[in-house]
């Protein structure tokens, strides 16, 4: 989320390759220089791809190279760069459609954070490399298992919402998917990051026996259930 | 639904073939016999193949076919009716795979009632024609674009559940969907049977001006909000 406030990255850490293979990896990368630059990404779709990815960005960093995550000039050249990567990966891995065996090669980012110089931004960069970024109207981007937990946002973030009311209604938005679909699950990883602060990177991550999530999920089903008590009812309900 | 209170049906009325062909269409389907029967179907997926279903269920009663919906011996006999249906018409317009053109031939129903000597019953008729029957522990099922409808359904509804708060979960989760995707629209059409009533079917349509849909939007949207305001906040929302 992209908020006048500041910036909300969240990420949960199923994977899986079938009901089988079920596994918990982080999707959440941090890149920072303190005081100068921030960059977190958010991954989905095929774990080899993004793991891929990453490590190839943080390969460029280490060894370098002429263009890297931490000397991109503006957020717009990282989206760039993240792309490019992605297109690359998935060029390698997917060369040819016949070896492909029906697998999906595609893996998807979510790229945001600010560089000194210029205003925070929010990319989402598809599994084709090129990306969109996220706008005055348009907020927020989803990327992976996102309609069960959509509805919740939609109705509650505006880009004037609070930090603290995004994060609340996050874990809600999470809580949701996580209820109804197996394919996500806890721990989720969170962070926060207050516009134009540069202040170093603190995600905090969720588990199951999380007691503020807990009385979260509790506050939330209960306030439900009181809402809908109160809801008028009508002549038909018979 | 299936609830002990009886069966609660409710569909959108929105068919697209992409974003430049949207139309309106019932998708719910009454067939009944005053005081012994009421079979209700709701559709989903390719309008020409579900259209197609119900139109030769509808000829086949009219003909007084050997087998039809107001002749079967029970519900399970009805579902079985409809899967063999849904598979003629697939198998009819999606003869050979080189002619479909990449079109999906397929089409879902759930398909409830009851009929005199047996309890309510409600199933789920897959495209492929084989069925599976909603039971205490899962006692609802959706079709087409479900998604971002079923976290409020998976919190709110338990077999227990009365028909009237049923019917406001069913019209919030509607609501949800339509804010968040274009393929689902007003009108809904809702109908609401009690137990072992056999009481005429009385459908209802609520449309976008209906004053009791418009009452309950405003009231779910508000409650929301309280409830979210009144979650506790946490250290690390800064």
């Amino acid at each position: 989320m992209r908020l006048d406030a500041g910036l909300l990255f969240a990420s949960d850490s199923r994977t899986n390759a079938g009901v089988d293979h079920i596994a918990t990896f982080r999707k959440m990368n941090v890149f920072e220089r303190h005081g100068e630059r921030l960059i977190v990404l958010l991954s989905a779709g095929n774990l080899a791809t993004t793991q891929s990815v990453v490590s190839l960005l943080r390969q460029r960093l280490e060894h370098h190279e002429e263009k890297h995550l931490l000397n991109c000039e503006s957020m717009y050249d990282v989206a760039e760069l993240v792309g490019r990567t992605v297109k690359e990966i998935v060029k390698r891995d997917a060369h040819a459609k016949s070896e492909g065996q029906g697998v999906d090669f595609g893996g998807s980012f979510l790229v945001g954070g600010q560089i000194k110089g210029e205003a925070q931004r929010l990319f989402h960069v598809y599994s084709q490399g090129n990306f969109i970024e996220a706008s005055d109207d348009t907020p927020y981007f989803q990327i992976g298992e996102s309609k069960y937990g959509k509805p919740i946002i939609d109705r509650v973030v505006r880009r004037d919402t609070s930090l603290k009311e995004a994060a609340k209604c996050t874990l809600i938005s999470f809580d949701s998917t996580i209820r109804s679909n197996l394919s996500v699950g806890l721990p989720i990883d969170m962070l926060l990051y207050r516009a134009d602060s540069f202040a170093p990177a603190d995600p905090h991550r969720i588990t199951g026996d999380d007691p503020y999530f807990n009385k979260l999920r509790r506050g939330w089903g209960e306030g439900l259930r009181k809402v809908f008590a109160k809801l008028p009812d009508e002549d038909w309900f018979r």
